[in-house]
């Protein structure tokens, strides 16, 4: 499995991205600061949580051996590929931790063109991780907002005319503005009218193209068998489709789903985590877009930048099921877990190769 | 008291129901046998989740017997009309419980055509019932989408031109595929716009009405008393409008308030469950509107679909009051415990008749 | 001081409301019993809820004394102004704690025209406060709505034309109807469009203006540092801008960052609650927004509305932040918080000056 995967770049990278990036611990460190503080002074509640963590991670294990959907079987040490592949996890992991430091210290104003289901969630996951959200619909402000933002998320989830106008005006703005923005073609492929927009802005060079496999099926051109924004597709079917689209639209193409997987046309990325919760609540896969335009923003490579959105929501969510009873409080948990991901919880659970 | 209650059909009608659809065990029970399992796996918090299902199920009991707002005394053994009345509440209770089931094994793509406020809760909702929501906004993809979902819900909430528009091509769509509708009309009866354009569309076979006591009321063309979205009438005064509306539209009249009515203009089922709280958050009524679409989905019976989503919704709101201290734990619980629902928790606690 | 707070009208509108309806101790109170019950008996949890409260007050005092961000030093006693100033905090506090009963005997019916980010949040934190929210967004029922609610807030942060339009609508017939309007002016100041209208209906007598210090200055027409929706000012930096912009526009304007500051042009208060986490959760702010138009209803003294909408929520993050370990926990406790506040609570914490 995961023969496709390209050993050479993602501990190069990884490492010429971090340097660059990490050193201006400005105003949000000392947000995270005091946030650390007061976390750590409210003892009682540290005890528990590391109490708990420790219960829910063993439990976790248990879970995600055997109870995740379509769960690949990678459990420990199946990061590795065929034969031949060289592939590095550790140097995968650490470029992710590098990604999520620059992240957090840089805190991109991510601005989102996204449907009306999964606003508020998407700007509180943002807030969680560090990124600052912003929420412009107007055309003229949001061409105009190109001169401040750092990324632009669009998302066609409830697209209708006045938004697709707005959005057409703001994507050429942000290239001119030398800044990512990244494709979120929600039910591209079941609906017309998205479908064909979607086609039309993917020609508008994308930094990142983020879809279940059925939208990047059916974005690609293919017959798919999306159903709403449920895939009908599993993700690796939708690889061929991800490559294809990646080499075509020049951009980093991550196509989710019980793994994940980046690519940008040659190398592939994979990540193995995350929950069957994670589909049960509304809007975890748009949040997971608006946070690789976060890192689209302070991350050069953009297989990076896909990939570090896809392990940190994945790996929270995994922890967030871990101390959940039930869909509404796993979605306030995956919140906390988003405001809690570090390098230590990422190099312990994420299975990426 | 519920001496309107005619007896005749609820059994048969619940009997006919379900054989007809729980077959069908596909892949979201495979979802719905995962999630068990992820849950019971994390063991210390299963334990605890037990724990307080007893104790809270306990507590409970005393809060509906003496707490519920307008309570209606309908304790255990309550469920019985007036004389000659032959209601057989069992009967009701089991036409419910093949209801879920059925929306359980099916998932029905619920297409909410909804407001603003409430689009995130209510896809959550779906999701944690067991159905699939989807929310299309422009008005070409919501009539092509009328091939692909399974039921549609019109909700007037924050009713606009373009949305009023979209409404307009929708619902001809549905109804030419042969695919239930449910009209929710919002704040009907006090303001001007959505009063006529309510009106207009209720002409057009919607499956079912759902409303507060105002709303069907002022729906009717009757003199209410709504402010804004609070009722200002009881459901048991809209008894009357709402069988005339049921008679006059063809549809299934979903009146609630501290007892919930529905009739087809004869039969009048109710459901007397529910919990003070869920006026106190936002969208529980909206929701349940969605229920009763995903419900008119899969049940070809609509006055078990609107029991369904009636008893659904305020058993499972009862389950999250009595574990919740306020209303933001409550909405958190309230989506848990729609997850969680099942035959054994409806025929403990609905109160039907 | 607060010497022109009129004793005659508070009181009586308190004694007068609350007479009325501060009797029934109904349902919800019940309710409240049944479940302290139910936590209490899951012992475990409860005691560990019980030694987190402790815990986290301690380490909140802390906190908020040196970890806030702009903390701004505001600690017991650091209340008094330039000589001469004899504010008596007493006598502030008992002017929100009246305006907080006010609003709950009253309800007032609270008309958000707002961004469709805080939406639900903004309905969930009125409806905890005890107020009824309503979301009218077509042009022709926004101005209709006049008639029948008691504020209304105008909030800028999803601006489109067709919003525009119905607020231009709306403002002049809510000042027909003698009711007050508050203005939000998000990202005013970094955005063309929405500054250019908020100047405009600035113009229109609103009763309050809230917003963050960059928001402040900016629609006061002086260079302001915003980005996007946060504020890269100090709030007292923005006094100057706030007093200037009461001046002209009649407006009690209300400034909010580490400490929040209301004032009339001449007079000034402020509060110094609050927790930087608030800023980690979207809506808080708007939420503020929608409280103020709830509190200037009931509230015939806009400075006390204005500082009873600053306290109010400041003192709830704060009881929140002490029982939550994240934002997204924080966000629910949040909504608890402001469903328990009372005088008591705001006797113990408030902070105003």
């Amino acid at each position: 499995m995961k023969t496709n995967i390209t050993a050479d770049a993602g501990g190069a990278n990884a490492g010429g991205d971090g340097a660059a990036t990490s050193t201006s611990a400005s105003a949000t460190d000392a947000n995270a600061n005091v946030n650390a503080a007061a976390t750590t002074s409210n003892s009682a509640n540290a005890v528990n949580a590391a109490a708990n963590a420790n219960v829910n991670a063993a439990a976790n294990a248990d879970a995600t051996d055997g109870g995740v959907v379509g769960g690949a079987g990678a459990g420990a040490g199946s990061g590795g590929g065929g034969a031949g592949d060289t592939t590095n996890s550790p140097c995968l992991i650490e470029g992710v931790v590098r990604a999520l430091e620059c992240l957090r210290a840089r805190c991109p104003l991510t601005h989102c063109m996204t449907n009306g289901v999964v606003k508020e969630f998407t700007a509180n996951v943002l807030l969680a991780v560090g990124a600052s959200p912003a929420m412009i619909e107007h055309a003229e402000e949001a061409r105009e907002f190109a001169t401040m933002a750092d990324a632009l998320l669009v998302n066609l989830g409830t697209l209708d005319d006045a938004q697709m106008e707005a959005m057409r005006g703001a994507i050429p703005a942000y290239r001119r503005a030398g800044k990512p923005w990244v494709l979120d073609p929600v039910a591209v492929g079941a609906l017309g009218v998205r479908t064909r927009f979607a086609r039309e802005i993917a020609g508008c060079q994308p930094a990142l193209i983020r879809g279940n496999a059925s939208e990047i099926i059916g974005l690609c051109g293919r017959a798919s068998r999306g159903r709403g924004t449920d895939s009908g597709d599993g993700a690796e079917e939708a690889l061929d489709a991800a490559r294809e689209l990646a080499a075509r639209t020049g951009a980093v193409v991550l196509a989710t789903g019980a793994v994940d997987y980046a690519t940008d046309g040659a190398r592939v990325r994979s990540c193995a985590n995350g929950h069957v919760w994670m589909t049960r609540v509304t809007g975890a896969g748009c949040a997971q877009g608006a946070l690789a335009a976060a890192f689209a923003a302070v991350c050069g490579e953009r297989l990076v930048a896909a990939l570090a959105a896809a392990v940190v929501m994945a790996v929270a969510g995994e922890s967030a099921a871990a101390r959940t009873a039930g869909p509404g409080g796993f979605r306030v948990a995956l919140v906390d877990e988003l405001s809690r991901i570090d390098g230590e919880s990422l190099r312990r659970r994420a299975r990426v190769a």
